[in-house]
């Protein structure tokens, strides 16, 4: 591994020179494991002119979910607590004779960044901007296959979790219940906070687990992810309890199925992400939802949950091959609830098969 | 409730009016919650010259647990994706012909007080610097009393697990066994991220659990708290596994309890808090542990599970009465393990009966 996260710092360090600084201060927590194969608390990883260092506050945490530092990066453990390892770097690379180090301005903060200027006067502070979280977009073979562990464990916890009793349980219990299994079956944690909405609750994009309890004739929709050696993927479903689902559920839940295969299909290596957003969207607006629907159909996924690129109307930019998203438009009815479906895939192209589904779970509409 | 908010924040534009600046924009999320009821997320509050306002990305959750937005203040939602109500709010003081802005420049990024300048060329943003978490410090007996309920809902938890088999089990399934029961009882959620030691791992300040299973003979240390109405209080614990401890455990334990006695002992109106911090250490520093020790004996609690003030000995201001705290040395010996004893109190006066102490599991060295 230490040979990939030492091409990773190079191709960053290409980027930092062509921009002008000789050296760069990485912070954002996830931009520093992708560096340096682990992110200790605070810790900061410093691309300085004449050495490489990760700077912790304190010692790695030894855990193989956290990650292991890169054995060919020199570990600098702060003297004493209360130090900000950006500050000590900041002084390192001015002690290197630097003249501009470029610093992570959208994850920094403004009394962070004015004690790095203090300790180092004739150092500029240049802006690294997000070159590190456009690195990490395309990920690599061995990033995609935690990807796909991480995808099959949430795949069995939410299986099992079919298999229970669902009705008179809470969206809170039902939650705590799913993170659990997900531990069972070996992820680090649960990927982010799981939502499990019923009833009105269903469908809702981000929806926090209330006390609310299941009932017959509820939607249920379920948002998941396992996090495994730090990568998050997710999925999302939605069923029906009770044995025979009402006519608008079901119209509703084949039009978001439609939307969601268009959008699937839609992912290519060079489709714009406006145009994958638009698949699926079109699919919902011309249904009439226009208005209940969420201002994205997608994300990246890797080592947050939320990456780039963005499947949305304004964003930029085309997809690349290697590329993990999640597909997950859904229509929410205020007062009576929705559906959401989603799935997280791999861009490949055509010659490959077309897009890899890491989200096998069946997206049939179950009645439970 | 409202004229709680609204006393808090007239405190807060009291001081920043002192400070030279008409305005204040409040972005720290537990700082939002705190002076406006709620803080939904991405919600920044606008303290104006002409009017108060709650800026949000999107609605409000609904959740009792994320609170209300006081109806005394105008809340805004942005339209649209994307926006930043930071720079939303910044725009709207500049209408207000406001002529000094004061920020949270300790949660600010660079990149988004950039952009919030460049909204409001005319306007001159100030540091806020930490007013409104100095405001947090000492509490109203509201506070409080969601404390001492968040306390009981850990005592609880801790209770019903104690009573459990635990030899075999892993750290991280102790862990969420406990989270799980901190739900059952009421609580939002766990106050921070639960951490369960055995063995080598136990005493360990921080420790986030791992597959070790529990073994006869093991120290295991428990470390947990309830979020209740978004505050946040802390309890631990360390047991001995089997039924008879052996002599350097039952050593060790007697000195840490010692030590967490002289300090919480130490506790009173006007008592320096590196005082408090020397009394507990002490105790550990004479029986030889003086290289074992956290930087910190102790902190406060509130909305944020680490608040002002720190118990340290380099922490400077006295103690306030209603002002809560844990009190939590520890010692913990690598490769051997170790024991630590954290309790949630409330600073009171001696005429009040002194120190009130919320979480109320014994601390007597129970072998299970």
């Amino acid at each position: 591994m230490s040979e990939v996260y030492a091409a990773r710092r190079t191709r960053l360090r290409e980027r930092c020179n062509a921009g002008g600084s000789a050296a760069a201060l990485v912070s954002r927590p996830a931009n520093v494991r992708y560096l340096a194969g682990a992110a200790p608390q605070g810790a900061v990883l410093l691309l300085g002119r004449t050495e490489d260092a990760l700077l912790c506050a304190g010692p790695p945490s030894g855990r193989p979910a956290d990650g292991r530092p890169d054995e060919a990066l020199k570990v600098r453990v702060l003297p004493g607590p209360g130090g900000d390892p950006a500050v000590a770097a900041t002084g390192i690379a001015a002690d290197q004779g630097t003249e501009s180090l470029a610093v992570e301005e959208h994850h920094l903060t403004v009394a962070r960044h004015r004690a790095m200027r203090s300790v180092a006067a004739g150092l500029r502070l240049a802006d690294l901007g997000c070159a590190v979280e456009q690195l990490r977009v395309v990920k690599d073979e061995e990033e995609i296959s935690c990807l796909r562990i991480g995808a099959e464990i949430a795949d069995q916890a939410l299986g099992e979790l079919l298999e229970s009793i669902l009705v008179g349980r809470t969206e809170r219990h039902l939650a705590l219940e799913l993170e659990r299994r997900l531990v069972d079956h070996g992820a680090d944690g649960p990927a982010f906070a799981t939502s499990v909405g019923t009833g009105p609750n269903s469908g809702r994009p981000g929806h926090r687990p209330t006390d609310r309890r299941v009932e017959e004739g509820d939607f249920l929709s379920v948002c998941l992810g396992a996090a495994y050696r730090g990568y998050r993927c997710e999925i999302g479903r939605t069923f029906v309890i009770g044995t025979s689902p009402a006519d608008w559920q079901i119209e509703l839940y084949d039009l978001v199925f439609a939307a969601q295969r268009a959008g699937r299909e839609a992912l290519a290596p060079g489709a714009a992400c406006r145009d994958v957003d638009r698949a699926a969207r079109q699919v919902l607006d011309c249904a009439g939802y226009a208005d209940n629907l969420p201002a994205l159909t997608g994300h990246g996924v890797g080592l947050e949950i939320d990456e780039d690129p963005q499947l949305s109307p304004a964003a930029m930019g085309k997809l690349d091959a290697c590329v993990p998203v999640t597909v997950e438009p859904g229509v929410h009815l205020p007062g009576r609830g929705g559906v959401r479906i989603d799935d997280t895939l791999v861009v490949r192209p055509e010659a490959d098969g077309g897009p890899e589904l890491l989200t096998i779970t069946t997206k049939e509409l179950l009645a439970l």
